[in-house]
């Protein structure tokens, strides 16, 4: 199979707060026989990047084999690692369509079908966040994500109102947005340990796994590293350094399917906690989580991805959550379908030819 | 892809010296549409074992789908790792053959066809050493494996011997065998420092990692760890004890392709040197070690791989090495093909016939 054509599209990514903000580039990689395989990126582009960027990487990857996916992942002209994790997306998901198998067979099998998630509440006034959270319990979920402000006293009321609402057998991830220093972070964790089942998530500023291990020595409750975790050597390191209890694995961050399944193959091996995230998706990487999630028998814990609500519904099918729980799409490849008038319908083209009509 | 039969064979290795005392068990997988795939273990059964092991696993396996191997893999009858090792072995084979290509590419791409080998040297008597060291170094040999003995001095004498044949340029490993405790490893080891490049592989009896660390505290040459290597964790293990510098990686003894994998990505994760070994072989273990050397650009290292001479050519057809190299074999699934008349040939049973004649 060899790689023929590249598209790349600037889409902004609706919500239900009907913020388009976010953007993201979709990657569709086009094969011989007319396969296809897509996948997405958070990319700072504008607007004039997309056409550049492809009539200089089409001639750099056409003409390979999907298959040579190591050989791929070396290119340097594919950093950051954020683009190099969609387009070797959309290789696994042309490999997986070509077998007629999801993307979690090729990985390894489909070894789990229904995939726990850990929601990440997007209110900010308490009256909201209150109403989200009891949604999210009515709707299945056992296990919520609450975004740090960096401002504790902030934090600490936030997180006590979703724990009232959702009671005390609901986990609690705090993610700290790597917004504090040390004594804060010491002061905020020993307030967090009246919570039962918390996580609390990036505490430090990036700093060195000595100034976790030293935050770990003078608290009580665990400590994930998500931002830090650039690929499998970070995750030795932190797990070297005991100096966090649980790593979350961002795709776009280490670079793809294969790393990421080198990062859990590292944590299984050191005794680490391990999940999925993924910080904005139309459905591509969160599907791609979900294979390799799918796959291997060492991811348990919940998995913090996008909820197939925040993401657009319409233009790409066949994620579907139910009980808090991913159904794993079975279909070919990625196992998603894509609507591609409701995807050229995202494009942000259309907001510019709105600002600068003809 | 389902599987539909399973055959086990007991074969005896023939070898260069016409010795034939060790036995493989040979794993056949059948599958729909004439597929199959091919395995083997170095495990003791004896000739009556086959058949009824046969008939427990075969209701087990039949109707799995071949893709499920990460489910495959936790199945306790298949235990063993060896035997695990053996039926993964098959299943990737098929899975290879089916996709048309070979298993590196399944792994992440055929990233290199040529894949440097560290030749075991097999001889007893020091003429003989020096003669198949001279063998060695012509064919383009640069990296030589001795086994110890376990007595420092015959070993010290052999790796001379060797040495002086094969130049100061050659770069030796010594296979300690875990034959030794924490002061005879000392003293040997301070002895082979006069050799330049050189490896000491587990000089230590089955032993804690911190022993390991004791030793190199006190040595200055390379140790490597071999035989307590038995999975990822293992290696973890060893990394944070700082207790080694090189792991070598035996697909048998860690249970399959998949699960070396995740070692050599745990030792790349620590900065560990890594290679791959294979004990005995008629072909199908060589070759999935080649197939995964090929495909994991960390495994730079030269690996302990039984040379195609050493196995037996003409019943299984597809390994060549060619200055101290293997070729890759690039056919579908592990790239080598078998002759089942020659194969038969093999079958311990042709023993047991003569010892007891009709």
């Amino acid at each position: 199979m060899i790689i023929r054509d590249l598209e790349f599209q600037l889409i902004r990514v609706p919500n239900e707060r009907g913020y388009a903000g976010d953007r993201l580039v979709l990657v569709r990689l086009l094969f011989d026989a007319d396969l296809e395989g897509w996948g997405e990126a958070a990319l700072p582009w504008r607007i004039t990047e997309p056409g550049p960027r492809r009539d200089f990487l089409l001639p750099i990857l056409a003409g390979r084999n999907v298959f040579d996916i190591a050989e791929l992942l070396e290119l340097e002209p594919l950093y950051p690692r954020a683009l190099k994790a969609a387009v070797e997306t959309a290789c696994w998901d042309a490999l997986g369509r070509a077998a007629g198998q999801p993307v979690a067979r090729l990985m390894g099998g489909v070894y789990r079908q229904r995939i726990p998630c850990s929601l990440r509440l997007r209110s900010e006034a308490p009256e909201d966040l209150a109403a989200e959270t009891r949604r999210a319990i009515e709707a299945g979920h056992t296990s919520l994500v609450v975004a740090g402000s960096g401002y504790g006293e902030n934090d600490v009321r936030r997180l006590k109102t979703v724990r009232a609402v959702a009671g005390p057998h609901a986990s609690l991830r705090f993610d700290a947005a790597g917004l504090l220093d040390l004594p804060s972070a010491v002061r905020l964790a020993r307030e967090l340990e009246a919570f039962e089942s918390i996580l609390m998530i990036d505490p430090l500023r990036r700093a060195g796994w000595d100034l976790y291990y030293q935050l770990q020595r003078q608290i009580d409750i665990s400590i994930a590293a998500c931002r830090q975790i650039t690929g499998p050597a970070d995750v030795f390191a932190a797990a070297r350094a005991a100096a966090v209890d649980h790593v979350i694995i961002d795709l776009a961050r280490v670079g793809g399917i294969l790393r990421a399944r080198d990062c859990v193959t590292v944590a299984e091996a050191a005794n680490l906690g391990c999940s999925l995230s993924c910080d904005l998706s139309v459905g591509f990487q969160s599907a791609a989580a979900l294979q390799l999630a799918s796959a291997l028998p060492a991811l348990t814990a919940g998995h913090d991805l996008p909820s197939p609500d925040a993401v657009n519904a319409s233009a790409v099918r066949g994620l579907k959550m139910m009980d808090g729980m991913f159904e794993v799409p079975l279909g070919p490849g990625l196992g998603i379908e894509v609507d591609r008038e409701e995807i050229d319908g995202l494009a942000v083209s259309r907001d510019v030819d709105d600002l600068f009509p003809q």
